[in-house]
């Protein structure tokens, strides 16, 4: 049977980041306006094994343009993880004649997509608030997450500055300080801690006791996940300072939110850029945003090594903060 | 030596909350408007013990009216706790002449105000976030307080749908409810824990199981930090019902951020009613808000008996998550 | 034919407020909740005219606590003004067997549901941004509508302090200055202009000269559309002062955005009450909020007078801004 | 005489624009951090030629990174575009023994600095909300105001979808579409008109119609100022469609408000590179974000022609609203 009208699928998987749902939009209004049929599968890749595609209308994706989360819902599966549950992927792909398929997530979700890349056409965009895949300046989410992290630390310096305290705000980054660095710089943290580069307590303490000196008593010290446990950092700084330290971790709120215009507008690029690559017949890419413009390279650069850290902004940070 | 001059010194005591720098700008304001002189005291009765105070002019108060936290700071006196911190407080207002306190805080302030009585006219303006001071309707920043919460719980609840995921989520009330209940009605929370009202894990599984069998599989659930640990609520309710439940204490970022309207409105009205209580020669006065209106109590009030929880209310969040 | 279950039609009529699906949601889960039939209607008596009556399950109002707006849409209707649109919306009524019907908007929208009280059961929930209805002292929408005020003041005063000039600042309120009068108190506004009460160019132009001789050059005058065009004020100013002045007219973004908590709150207890009146069989009843608690009272009273402008709120507005 | 410490000068000037603030602490921070001593000049060229030079301290500049608009206050000179002005501005330089001088401003702000080169070492940092400077791809300012733009439009769009209207919305740029443009596409608005491409009323009226026909009667024109008068094209789109057409004038608070995550870290590193230029002997460079990183282009750049503007991006916003 010949098909004139090309098929795609479409799925958000891993952990929700603000932007999922524009650059959702972007997938099916431009694939629509281009002539294609678009299908939304729910709930990754875990929908997809079980057979949750429905075609998207245009009106489907009204009004989410700027609303946070993903629509088509999003989940771990470890029985993508197996061979057998990449077959049952595989052919409900089949089964739903899907020409190529778009995932949006993070380096995990695409290395599931590889697995389904015999004969279906695979593109990659980049949702994640950590902003930890190589090959892009920008992950979807990510700012909209910084922005979230400095509202947040903004409202905890006013109890900081009035009760004259340090806090330590523990900010999400497993392996990447980047939400810390960037929130640390933008809020004029005190102090920034990522899993990238060794502290020194000693050093932190010192400059509080500077700052006490020339009347300064509050003090916001940002910290990544990956850098230590915010409670045990915290005490830490209290034994060897004397200085009353308080403790938040700011926790899930960081995934959720409207999207910032950066964020929606990168995702929207994404979107239609993905749109452009299967429609060009091209496979295994990811759409990535590179000096200021979204282009497509390679997917297999997303499981590559990630740029070195921005220790020329986290330097500036220290200077800043003296 | 006669004075035709009236001073009053204000001071903020106690927990940090919104709208204390509008209640305090109010002060200054009308303070100065009706010819009086005005005497900031900085971080509560710490600083007003150790003499830290300073006349304030109208500029002093200028592009604070918005601003969180209180630029007087505040902090907790052990000293003011003893007699003898008494006297030196009630040495310092002597000696720099003070007519009348103004204590901008909660019902402890109040106490350690009444301690400072003798020749001295005392009026209280009720300001915490957790709405627990009898007599008021509201105090000063629980509005704001209530409005910060929603909006984390928003950004939480993108992640909850995304996810499919039960959400337990902590905000501040030791002793008192109402944050959880007013938070919890506005964002339509599936259930509000609170410390006045037992409940039961079986009604609350058997809700997320009536949900999930009609299509729903997402919940937020508002703890008050009084009603138990939400790490301990969220064990439970896994344990019982299988649901994946995850945890967010919001923390101190509930104490900070820029008032609300309502609680600028409020604490200006506040301010300006303290400034009239004082100049109509009453003491031991508190300001309140009541029935829309800011009106003259008796400080005493504050020590009486919280007015019941609102059942009413709180049954009407069940009926409207069924 | 008897029928057992009590159906109730909900529409929302005239300006949108935000809260009015918060509303709207109380109304069919609780009207659900308590066993009865509840019937949306779109577009206001527009869509009722027209037969646009849809049955509401639980989760039709889902997700929509806190969007702004109105889900059931809006509109004005000419064709209910006159008698023979009140007979076919009456007969659209009694078609679908609706026993009650409840009606969200303000006076207006309450006239018109009572030419359709002929075996209907009335209610008005009062729901416009201008919290100008007697009875209550809160319309759903006010409270929201004065923090989008105040936040996009702030926005200006951050110019109007940079480049030291007066701004003029237009906002909602042909007829009443409530809006003018709280967003003013909330952001110190140094002068608030409202259809109450007549002003004086030569004092605001005092003030604006003394405020100059203390050093301070940049000022916010805040006006209420019905107490004269801000770009007339703003000229008049200019010519009498010579002071640089710029306008801002705030428009129709004071009509949207998600409600505060207090809109929401109030929003949710007033649609469970209006289930409440109909369930005891009353009528031609309006929810309104009267010291602190949601209650019921005539519909009649809405037609009343207003009660008296808060002077003693706009005198304290002026002494703040000396 | 010899002097070992530099001294460098710094102003703000033009229109001010959110994370000037935390550009200038920036640029005191790590100019004390590196032994010079920093002098903060009020009121741009204006407070120059008047002397009303102070030396900034670290504290100087506490907790304003966040804080909108720009603590030093900005003003359009006349006076500086004369010969005597400048002349007068170079002695007060001179007097003030300033080796440097760093300019936060727009281009014409940078025409300014250069007269002023004999001698002085002259480095610019763009900010202006107007992204229209030619050699950066951000200007300060430019994130902050397209996330107001899209902050607006939302509480817009819900009245628009509620009362199914069409809301035209005019946003700043004179001569440069790109707020426009990027607030266009993050807030998914019907139709974008920017001074930079013609646009066709017909084609609109038939986007308008295209959506009634498939059930959807509310849009979103953003219009920049550059294009037209918001006014005359809402009129003449309701008389050539016959659709409902309201008018908002964004004005002057697109200009103010916190510095959102972007604009303060790219303010923040563009501080730090101009103390590094002035150390590092160059001079009439100005400070640029090129490919995600901050350097250092040469002056004149900035007077140099605009990069086309973005149609690729243009013409997606296009298909993604069909």
């Amino acid at each position: 049977m010949s098909r004139d009208i090309k098929r795609i699928g479409v799925l958000t998987s891993g952990g929700d980041a603000p932007g999922m749902n524009a650059a959702l939009r972007a997938v099916v209004r431009k694939g629509i306006f281009h002539g294609l049929r678009v299908y939304g599968i729910s709930r990754g890749y875990e929908g997809l094994i079980h057979g949750e595609l429905t075609e998207m209308s245009l009106g489907s994706v009204a009004d989410i343009v700027l609303r946070g989360g993903t629509i088509l819902k999003t989940a771990r599966s470890a029985e993508m993880m197996t061979p057998e549950g990449q077959q049952k992927a595989l052919e409900q792909l089949h089964k739903h004649e899907i020409d190529a398929l778009v995932v949006i997530g993070g380096d995990g979700s695409f290395r599931g997509a590889q697995t389904l890349a015999k004969g279906i056409q695979i593109v990659g965009i980049p949702g994640t608030i950590d902003n930890d895949i190589p090959g892009t300046d920008l992950t979807i989410g990510f700012d909209t997450a910084v922005n979230t992290v400095i509202d947040a630390v903004g409202k905890i310096r006013d109890t900081a500055t009035s009760h004259e305290r340090t806090f330590v705000v523990e900010v999400m980054g497993r392996h990447c300080g980047n939400i810390a660095l960037q929130a640390g710089i933008a809020c004029g943290a005190e102090s920034i801690l990522v899993p990238e580069i060794p502290f020194d307590f000693d050093e932190i303490c010192e400059k509080l006791k500077r700052g006490h000196q020339r009347g300064k008593n509050h003090s916001i010290i940002i910290v990544s996940e990956g850098a230590g446990s915010a409670y045990k950092i915290g005490e830490e700084l209290h034994s060897r300072s004397g200085f009353d330290t308080r403790i938040t971790i700011l926790g899930h709120l960081q995934r959720g939110g409207n999207p910032s215009a950066l964020d929606a507008v990168i995702a929207a690029a994404m979107g239609g850029k993905a749109v452009e690559i299967i429609m060009s017949k091209e496979t295994n890419k990811m759409t990535a945003y590179v000096n200021q413009n979204v282009v497509s390279i390679p997917l297999d650069v997303a499981y590559g090594e990630m740029p070195p850290f921005n220790r020329e902004l986290y330097d500036l940070a220290n200077q800043l903060s003296i």
